[in-house]
């Protein structure tokens, strides 16, 4: 029997092709999907409903390979992981952002990994109206700091002169060194904002 | 005289033209620029130097009508305007993002913004071995809190049984007023971090 050309269609396969026409920077759509994966749009559409369907699939691709295993531990152990985790996946797939944040999320990893950061602050004392604020929180900064990291090793480059920023890049730290001491001393403050939160939480109790 | 069948091409037909462009989620690139003005890449080269430049115009575009006055007062109003202002432009223009990030800035009215909040910082007595780590705090904490603004009024949609995710989703806030509260929220106990650690060196003194 004659190899088919192309192989078999599946969730997987096309979950793969698709981050990385994304992480390649090039148009992301389900015809341009459907080229680079060398089928008709209309068989893609045999598989998905559509656009949206398959940057849920990136979503759960990326989850998957990032956010495998549910942190345990005490509640701020269970968010440091969870942000570091997160940190690093945003820092290697940048050009999802936009796609993967603009879409509300149902991909059962990520509802997972958000569900037991969840249940870690509500375990810990928080009470249920200020979860989901902290946890947009803790998102907010992982998000951002995993743009941080992928940024470029110089951030600035004053073409004139300043007032502060010109002589502190002159002998600060540049790259990942940076961004890492950066991400890992805000995360020790927002962990210490939050514990000071947790505690006056019980005194007034 | 004929009218020309367009208008001359100037850095700010350009900038205008390549955040159109990119707000439209359609791929960025000198050729497509070109085709938005109707001009040959040619005549683009003529004005700008190529990708990078044009990057660079984008983000003096958005800085100049986000970032335009630089804030004054205590350090934490410098901090808390910027951030509030910085977030917005970036909620507002979120697929500029991974192109603004992922280059050096050399863009002045946005290098004004930043040392003007690495100014603030420094007087406040952070020293200046820590400036910069808390400014990439800050950023990171403003981009992440801009994408958060961008993102669908629901988050989350949960398509089986959660430990808390769900329970907590049916009675939550939705949209730009759960951004805004946990921005707002997440901005108190970051500059309450900040309060602290500046208090403690103070001590060692």
């Amino acid at each position: 029997m004659p190899r088919p050309k192309v192989p078999l269609l599946s969730a997987d396969r096309i979950a793969d092709a698709a981050l990385e026409l994304v992480d390649s920077g090039r148009p992301f759509g389900v015809n341009a999907l459907a080229r680079a994966l060398g089928v008709t749009p209309s068989s893609l559409y045999n598989h998905v409903s559509g656009r949206d369907e398959i940057i849920e699939l990136i979503r759960g691709r990326i989850a998957a390979q990032y956010l495998p295993d549910l942190p345990e531990g005490t509640w701020d152990d269970v968010v440091a992981s969870t942000m570091r985790a997160q940190r690093r996946m945003y820092a290697e797939h940048p050009n999802a952002i936009p796609l993967i944040v603009g879409k509300t999320i149902t991909d059962p990893f990520t509802i997972a990994s958000y569900d037991n950061l969840a249940t870690g602050l509500l375990g810990a004392g928080f009470p249920e109206g200020e979860v989901l604020t902290v946890v947009a929180i803790l998102d907010s900064f992982a998000l951002g700091f995993g743009l941080d990291l992928a940024s470029p090793d110089d951030i600035w480059q004053p073409q004139g002169p300043t007032q502060t920023l010109g002589r502190l890049l002159a002998g600060a730290e540049r790259g990942a060194a940076r961004s890492d001491r950066a991400f890992e001393e805000g995360l020790e403050l927002l962990l210490d904002s939050l514990r000071l939160r947790l505690s006056r939480l019980r005194e007034d109790d």
